[in-house]
């Protein structure tokens, strides 16, 4: 069978089953003298990840935030960046290290440096950075959840859906490149929310697939209450003009914001650290499913992210 | 500038100066609780690596065992392997849970796990290898030959090569495959080394190349007795009919042994422990260069090995 047949989704549990890893994860763990290192890696390509109008140090520090976000979902600190490229002859020397420059400056903003890679030809420009970070205590995991939790989400959704749309339209310009290219991963925030809360995950695949993601691997229902969730501005307004749908912002994803579940009784000590905190939702009992709950109105929640092998249009970026 | 006009040498220097990596080395090296660790990463991709007749199997246990041996080069004892995936998507689900079984099997040989990893589209089918060992001590290293250290190799060179030639003419069975694609890393050699050994590294890229890296990395000259190096039969044999030469053998690489620079006086305790080891040259004085002995006879030693970017006939096989 063909991977586009199938989807990513599917192709990734085929491989999970294979390598048997059980325990579904942003990150990896291994205990090393006393400590757990978190390590997650993560491919993106010049082709399908950069936006129009992004320089190749923006794409750089995407590939690098992308780990870093899942780092910050472990509440890991990072401590190591392994930066692996694979790039046509035909690539050009000094793009190349404005892709190294976008890496190292991510990395160097949250406190660690590339300590080595690879560079091998390839027919396509992709970067594949394994980062490496430190947690003290307990990582958080997708499978934490608990029934009694609340749902809880760090910033504001669809700032990147938002630039697509406008990048897609035609009219746009630094700022919507920088939000897309430039994510800011919640590494000190996930650090905080560590001591506090159960289950974390990166909601760069979109907050619907996230909750699901959250739902599936510790076995409970979850309830999303849509209304509550925070758009940024510019969402807000393209959905009021009917340029947007708020389904398709939540499902697009981009963010790279974090959403976490939190027993009720330890929320308002995370919102006393973290001010970017909101309430979204609930966990529930497996029974109850996966819902969200739009104007009092409960519905399916969206499984809606985006997902490799199995699309037609890419939109020029993953998200 | 273009990559192809460059080399992947140079890229790399140039990426290794943009990181601010200073000491190169086959593997990067964290201190984690009190322990080292060391990480490697290497990407090969099946139209590049794969030989005729090679199962995806054996392109799975190729991909690991390469990280594997750098690795076996610092010393380290294997922990936990991280396998990234970029994948076309007409690419069939069946060849990719081989190249995974292949990963698996390698990475359990070893004592490891595949902990995770990440699966991404793209142009052509590439694996992504990142392993992190622990080192138990002192972490060997390129950089660390010293004058009047001897120069000795584990195993016999020319089998990769061999095999190779014996693909190109056209009359090969599983056994040339196997000396291709199913090398066996020296992990247990490498921890057992690196109690008394001063540098190594790895020969995957061929020994007079990998002779040029010590020397280079360490300050230091080299001498090496040609005659001294021990060939396997299958080259010897193809070297006395004129259907190789030698110097090709030693250029080509992909055995996959070590080479470690260690006091002469230490020298016999290491034969002791393994029976492999044998010696094929000097560490000298930097102004004394780098000498290839040939009967008798000094030569500039050879700045031969594979490299991408910067040649025209891959041969079908990296090595």
């Amino acid at each position: 069978m063909r991977l586009s047949d199938m989807g990513e989704r599917a192709v990734v549990s085929e491989l999970l089953k294979k390598f048997g890893i059980g325990d579904v994860d942003d990150c990896a763990y291994i205990s090393v003298g006393g400590k757990i290192l978190a390590i997650t890696s993560d491919t993106v390509g010049v082709e399908t990840h950069m936006v129009p109008g992004a320089s190749y140090a923006d794409f750089g520090w995407y590939a690098c935030a992308v780990s870093m976000s899942d780092l910050a979902s472990a509440g890991a600190k990072p401590v190591a960046i392994v930066s692996n490229f694979t790039l046509p002859p035909e690539f050009d020397l000094g793009d190349t290290l404005s892709i190294a420059e976008g890496v190292n400056d991510c990395a160097r903003h949250f406190g660690c440096r590339v300590v080595g890679g690879d560079t091998k030809e390839g027919k396509s420009a992709n970067v594949g950075i394994t980062a490496i970070g430190i947690v003290d205590g307990r990582p958080m995991k997708r499978s934490d959840a608990r029934v009694g939790d609340v749902v809880a989400i760090t910033g504001e959704i669809g700032r990147a859906y938002s630039a697509i749309l406008k990048i897609r339209e035609g009219v746009w310009g630094k700022d919507e490149v920088y939000d897309v290219m430039r994510p800011m991963p919640r590494i000190y925030e996930g650090i905080k929310l560590a001591e506090l809360a159960h289950a974390c995950i990166d909601m760069s695949d979109g907050v619907y697939i996230s909750a699901h993601y959250i739902a599936d691997a510790s076995g409970v229902g979850i309830e999303i209450y849509r209304d509550d969730i925070p758009l940024c501005d510019r969402i807000m307004k393209m959905c009021e003009k009917g340029r947007a749908s708020i389904d398709d912002a939540l499902a697009y994803g981009g963010d790279f914001e974090l959403m976490i579940t939190i027993p009720e009784d330890m929320v308002r000590d995370a919102m006393a650290v973290l001010d970017t905190l909101t309430v979204i939702g609930r966990v529930v009992d497996k029974n109850l499913g996966k819902v969200l709950i739009v104007d009092g109105e409960k519905r399916p929640l969206p499984l809606a992210g985006y997902e490799h092998f199995k699309h037609g249009d890419k939109g020029g970026c993953k998200r």
